[in-house]
């Protein structure tokens, strides 16, 4: 058991695109389990583009982080010492003490993950807060059904990705957009999506024209902006639109303007809903059933992007702000089991 | 019965606020009905704002009007001649053969109206499309619950007045917005509205923060642009809006920016949902019973701006577009009953 170890605080709020002076590494003493609890070895920890969003001083669903302070989020990790806290020592376990290499954790919002039966870094990724995001949005917010046309921003990433794939599953034809050809490869080649394109080559509202020519029934939006107002202008009537992200206007100051072609949602009778995964815990069961088998069979696919220490857990979230990552972005930080 | 009769014809498509340029009054013979077909003396005719977008040379929900054609919409009047028509001489109908004095119809979505029930003019207002548009709207498009704050813009319009009246009579707490004070006092005094604002005189952040501090659970939206946004920056977390008309952006050539707050959709899990009344004529039937028995025992209540005469339906349009009328505006070219 070592004598200290080590966490990220937040340094100052960032402006515009985080940069790494907004973040700090701290060595702490090693924290220790008060009564009803446990201390977590991470192994993972996760970095998401929520996350932007609390590091801004105002309130949402979830408080902002405090400058100064450690960081918190999704993290897996082994308990390696317990207080009569709720997992024995041994146990592998999912909780939100991340952006650190030891969590102290009562249980809250923790459950265990079976190393046996999946990566532990997959409870992170495809089958963790991602996976059940892209699960929600496709059968609850946003429903589609067997031979809509389903376009998916931000396809190349860890909850576009399930998406893409659990619609597919379900019939329909699949479009995505990304931002690299080797992401484009891989949706189409891998993943089996209908087609998909590089925004940064490619205007969104002609790459949508060509690869969706009967228009979309079903956006799943991770990224606002621009995208948002191309996907508007081709939504057929009785359209759906999941409003999951907007990785594109996160780092932005100012508010931006909204799509200029909004007034399209009333002739068209579109129904546009924003979610939060944290509002669709009942469907963890059916998701873990139905994508936790397609995974196992191989018919959902994943991708994770892995850097390796705490240290560079900054520079891992800024690129993941920049789309560095196929797939889900982590950061090890200590040993996988076995 | 006459040899002539009169009809307004687009002369051309307006830019920007219709002028009366944009209409032809024509003198034409009167038509006689092919068989199956009958002739309609109109009574009333209806102005209503969607009627500006089918100005436009726009594909939408329904064709755009045609250059130097008769222009058409609701009307009421009573059936003069019939050659086997589907309704007999001396029946009164509602039908879309409006603009014009005399009417062909061959009972297409026509349908009797009983004068010894209700004024048939409210067949083209509380008790009609209007009535069902604000029914449809509170309570399948964005459902209203007791207790709840609903907020309706263009409060003092036909649909608008209706909307704001069935929220009140399901318990909530009802506000509106409206550009006259005649409109606010109506709204409050008459209508049983919990509170109103003038929207020319008060900015509707300001007015919706003062009468609105918890925030709104359900937005009915008649005007779009800076109500629209106003509204968005104080729903409540899962909070609905239905999309039923952005009169203030009808009259703009430009596409206009959308709220530059469209972001809080996502976090506050808001439904946004544009709709079409012409979807939900499966209400009609719970509709009539529940509005039709409201506004005949009086808590229902409403009020109609009656324009006289054929020619002077051009400026009852346009007048309709800068808000002129309370309640329904409607354009008397015949007799009423009895």
């Amino acid at each position: 058991m070592p004598d200290t170890t080590r966490e990220i605080r937040l340094a100052a709020r960032p402006q515009g695109e985080p940069k790494q002076s907004d973040f700090d590494l701290a060595e702490v003493p090693l924290p220790e389990p008060g009564s009803g609890e446990m201390l977590i070895r991470n192994s993972y920890v996760s970095v998401d583009p929520y996350m932007r969003g609390r590091m801004r001083d105002v309130k949402s669903y979830i408080p902002p982080f405090e400058v100064g302070k450690v960081l918190d989020g999704g993290a897996v990790g082994q308990v390696i010492a317990s207080n009569d806290g709720p997992f024995e020592e041994g146990a592998w376990v999912q909780h939100l003490g991340g952006w650190r290499e030891h969590a102290i954790s009562d249980g809250t919002l923790a459950y265990r993950v079976a190393p046996a039966v999946a990566p532990i870094s997959t409870s992170l990724g495809v089958l963790g807060m991602p996976g059940l995001t892209a699960y929600a949005g496709v059968t609850e917010v946003a429903p589609v059904a067997e031979g809509e046309t389903v376009f998916v921003s931000a396809a190349a990433g860890a909850v576009g990705s399930t998406a893409g794939q659990i619609a597919r599953l379900r019939g329909c034809r699949v479009v995505g957009s990304a931002g690299s050809q080797e992401k484009i490869d891989w949706l189409i080649g891998e993943l089996g999506f209908d087609a998909a394109f590089n925004y940064k080559e490619t205007p969104v509202r002609d790459a949508l024209r060509e690869h969706c020519p009967k228009g979309i029934d079903v956006y799943f939006d991770n990224v606002g902006a621009d995208h948002l107002s191309a996907a508007l202008a081709r939504m057929r009537t009785f359209g759906r639109i999941a409003l999951c992200g907007a990785v594109a206007q996160y780092n932005e100051e100012q508010p931006q303007p909204g799509p200029d072609n909004f007034l399209a949602t009333l002739p068209r009778r579109l129904r546009i809903r924003g979610f939060i995964v944290f509002d669709h815990g009942d469907l963890m069961k059916p998701f873990l059933e139905e994508v936790g088998a397609a995974v196992g069979s191989g018919e959902i696919r994943y991708r994770e992007t892995v850097v390796d220490g705490i240290e560079n857990m900054p520079s891992a979230f800024i690129g993941l702000l920049c789309g560095e990552n196929i797939g889900k972005m982590l950061v090890r930080v200590g040993p996988d089991p076995g």
